[in-house]
C-alpha cells in the first residue's frame, strides 16, 4: 500500500489519557511511532534523552527555529519545548506512521506545513470522569482542577476542527479505533496514486 | 458514536472476489448489511426472496423508478436490475452500515444522492491472479476471459474515483481493511457533530 507513513495529530485534553493511549499503541504496532519533543530545559533524574525528550541547549534551539526546522514550538518558563521536523520526516519516508502530541494550538501550524496530515481528537467520556481523572492524580489543589477544567472545555469545543473523535472510555477501544483509522487511512486511494497503473502494468 | 450507519459503495472487476468478501463481513459483524438487488427477472431455483433478490414485477419495478425510489438500476436483457431505497433508508436510520455492491457505472448516482457516502474499490492483487481466477471458474470461453479481463482493465483505471482502494490478496486481508475503513468513518468528526455539546454539557 502507500509509500510513505501517515502523519497523524493527536489532541486532547489533560486527563484525557493521551500519553497512556500512546504508550499502548506504540506496544502493540512497530509501524506506529511518537515523535519525542525538543526541549532547552534541564533534564531530570529518570529521564533519557532521545526518549522523553531530546535535551538541547538554547542556542541549538533557537538555530532549529531559524532554519524553519522546527514544526511548531512554545516557550513555557523560560524554556523552549517543540516538535523537531527531522525525525519525522525520517520516520515519515521509512513507512512508519507517526503520531504527535500536540496542544490544541500547535495542530494549525502542522496541519499548514503537511498535506495529507490528519488529526484525531481524543475524548473524555464526560466532563465527571475528566473530573475524577484530574483529581485522581492527587497532586492538584482545587484551583488547579477548576483551571484544568475550563480550559478542557474550552479545547473540547475546537474538536470540530479535527478529522476524527475518539472516546477513550477505555484504553483498549481507544487504541482499536486509532489503528483502525491509521489502517483506513493508508488505504485512501489519495495515499496510493500509483497502485492503479502498477496492477495495470505488472502482470 | 455516530447514530446513522455509514453507507459505503464497493465496486471491483468480475473475479475480484465482492461476494466473498461481503459474505465475510456480514457473518463478522452484526452491524454491517449488504443490500438486497431488485430485479424482475424470473426466480431460479434455490434462490429466496429477499435474500438473493427481491423478485417483482415490471409493473412494481417501473413504478418505483417513477417514484425515484431506486437509488440505481439498469436494464439486461430485457430485465430490471437495481436497488431500492427504502431498505438502505431503513437500514442506516438504525445505525446499521450498508454496503452496496455496485458497477463503477452506478456508483455516480449515489453520490450523487447521498452526502456522507463512502466507496471502496477492491483491487485483485494483480492482473495475473485476476486472470487465474477468472480461467479457475472453469465456465467461460477464452473469448469471454479476454472480455472480461479488458473491461477489469477499464474498471481498474477508474479505481481513482473511490475514496479507499482495498487489496483482495487474502479474504482476511480485506475484511480486516474494510472493517477497519467502516470503524474508521464512524469515528469522523462529521457524523459526530452533537458530541462536542454533548460531552460539555452532559456532567
Amino acid at each position: 500500500m502507500s509509500d510513505n507513513g501517515v502523519l497523524i495529530i493527536l489532541s486532547g485534553p489533560s486527563g484525557s489519557g493521551k500519553d497512556t493511549v500512546l504508550n499502548r499503541l506504540v506496544e502493540a504496532d512497530e509501524n506506529v511511532k511518537v515523535s519525542v519533543s525538543m526541549t532547552t530545559r534541564e533534564k531530570r533524574d529518570g529521564e533519557i534523552d532521545g526518549i522523553h525528550y531530546y535535551f538541547v541547549s538554547r542556542e541549538y534551539f533557537e538555530k532549529k527555529i531559524s532554519e524553519n526546522r522546527m514544526l511548531e514550538y512554545a516557550e513555557y518558563a523560560k524554556n523552549y519545548y517543540g516538535t523537531p521536523a527531522e525525525p519525522v520526516d525520517e520516520m515519515l519516508s521509512r513507512g512508519k506512521s507517526v503520531i504527535l502530541k500536540i496542544e490544541v494550538q500547535g495542530a494549525e501550524k502542522i496541519r499548514n506545513r503537511y498535506d495529507n496530515v490528519i488529526s484525531i481528537f481524543l475524548m473524555p467520556p464526560s466532563m465527571r470522569v475528566l473530573e475524577e481523572r484530574l483529581r485522581g492524580r492527587g497532586s492538584e489543589d482545587e484551583e488547579t482542577v477548576q483551571h484544568r477544567l475550563f480550559i478542557a472545555r474550552e479545547e473540547i469545543r475546537r474538536a470540530y476542527e479535527y478529522d476524527y473523535v475518539v472516546f477513550n472510555d477505555t484504553v483498549e477501544n481507544a487504541v482499536n479505533c486509532i489503528e483502525a483509522i491509521i489502517t483506513a487511512e493508508r488505504h485512501k486511494i489519495d495515499r496510493n496514486k500509483n497502485i492503479i497503473s502498477e496492477v495495470i502494468n505488472n502482470v
